[in-house]
């Protein structure tokens, strides 16, 4: 087992590894629509939203396009899913709030818990493609005890290009990348981590994506720890 | 007055503003030096070691040297120093550990009950030239509030360096400045950030540098918020 003792840090994916972004998305929506009278398939309706979100940063990243954030992406998909399931239009305003549905997001239960407990021993930082202002937002009103808030956009991409992982190396652990660990519920940021020589601990959300998920059901890779759940991890790790 | 209804984010300078650093070091050298059967004048000690911190810092803003952390500042300093009072030399544990001492900081006895008011209303961030990771880690031992912590680091440069106040811009204001309020006790810092389209609120701490302060005793500006103390802060925002 990999020494684990000059861990200072964990840095945390966010959407799926801490908040239940589905569930509450979905309740958001029914919530605003059925205000105005109008049902969909609303978990239909957020798969097809999320699916926008990683081909929209995936151009970022390869450079094809300049840099957008992750509200413009969701932002500039909403109109057309909207007219897709016939809903009503909306003004300007109306959007955006439907949009910031986004970071009215709530932790999964044992988030809040488990989180106070690690960071009694450790600084807790995020790591997350979210948008830097959304995810202070979000995280405020789920209550979720941070020491710090890092997110791609401090560096202008998106994981897993090399820079997201290389800035918390830097800032948190002071150019030594034993001292950062990456809790994730996806396999493919853990890999890049690892790759940068960060500690990896795997955390499995299987339900993240609703029942039908296909992805990320167990470790695929030699993470240093795998848990439960945050409160688990937090058991492992001596909090 | 300003209209400061746009304002969603405060940040803070924290060194002078936040935290009683003086005090603080002052403290940790007598008490590390007692332990080893040597005294000095500390006072004095201290007030030569910050006059290191600012002309190292703006030749990394001029260009004219690489990129150091303010901690390799004070280290770099601190061997000197030590000769010059005559003090047991140190081993590099025991000098890290003194030059840590910058990151064991109480807070102005206002402090952390101005922030907790404050935070129930705004986003509160650290902009200060501070490491980020030793700004983390003073943050935590010192129970200071933060929902996200930014440092000059982040963007490897120093105040008054437009970078530092255009990072709190793009993260914090979504690009708009006048969302974003910066806190402090320097009327160099707030100009900056003024000339950037920030919003301005002066605290003044007349003893930060000792009874012998003769800077920043006043406004020296037109800033847009005056308060006492960061309780007084809190007051006049509504919080």
């Amino acid at each position: 087992m990999t020494d684990l003792s000059d861990v200072k840090a964990l840095v945390f994916d966010v959407f799926g590894t801490v908040v239940d972004w589905r569930n509450s998305v979905i309740f958001e929506l029914s919530d605003f629509f059925a205000a105005r009278g109008f049902e969909a398939d609303w978990p239909d309706f957020v798969d097809r939203w999320k699916a926008c979100y990683r081909p929209g940063m995936d151009e970022i990243v390869r450079g094809e396009r300049p840099w957008r954030s992750v509200h413009d992406i969701y932002r500039e998909a909403l109109t057309g899913l909207l007219a897709d399931f016939g809903a009503p239009p909306l003004d300007e305003n109306e959007a955006e709030f439907v949009t910031d549905a986004w970071y009215r997001l709530d932790p999964w239960p044992d988030a809040v818990g488990g989180l106070t407990r690690l960071r009694t021993r450790f600084a807790l930082s995020t790591l997350s493609n979210a948008d830097f202002a959304g995810m202070v937002a979000m995280s405020k009103r789920a209550g979720l005890p941070w020491d710090c808030v890092l997110t791609a956009d401090v560096v202008q991409t998106y994981k897993p290009d090399p820079k997201v992982y290389q800035m918390a190396i830097r800032l948190l652990g002071g150019e030594e990348p034993a001292k950062v660990m990456l809790v994730a519920a996806h396999n493919y940021d853990l890999a890049e981590a690892q790759s940068h020589g960060m500690r990896t601990a795997f955390i499995p959300r299987t339900n993240e994506y609703g029942p039908a998920q296909t992805t990320d059901l167990a470790p695929i890779g030699d993470w240093d720890l795998i848990a439960e759940d945050l409160e688990d991890l937090a058991q492992r790790l001596g909090c």
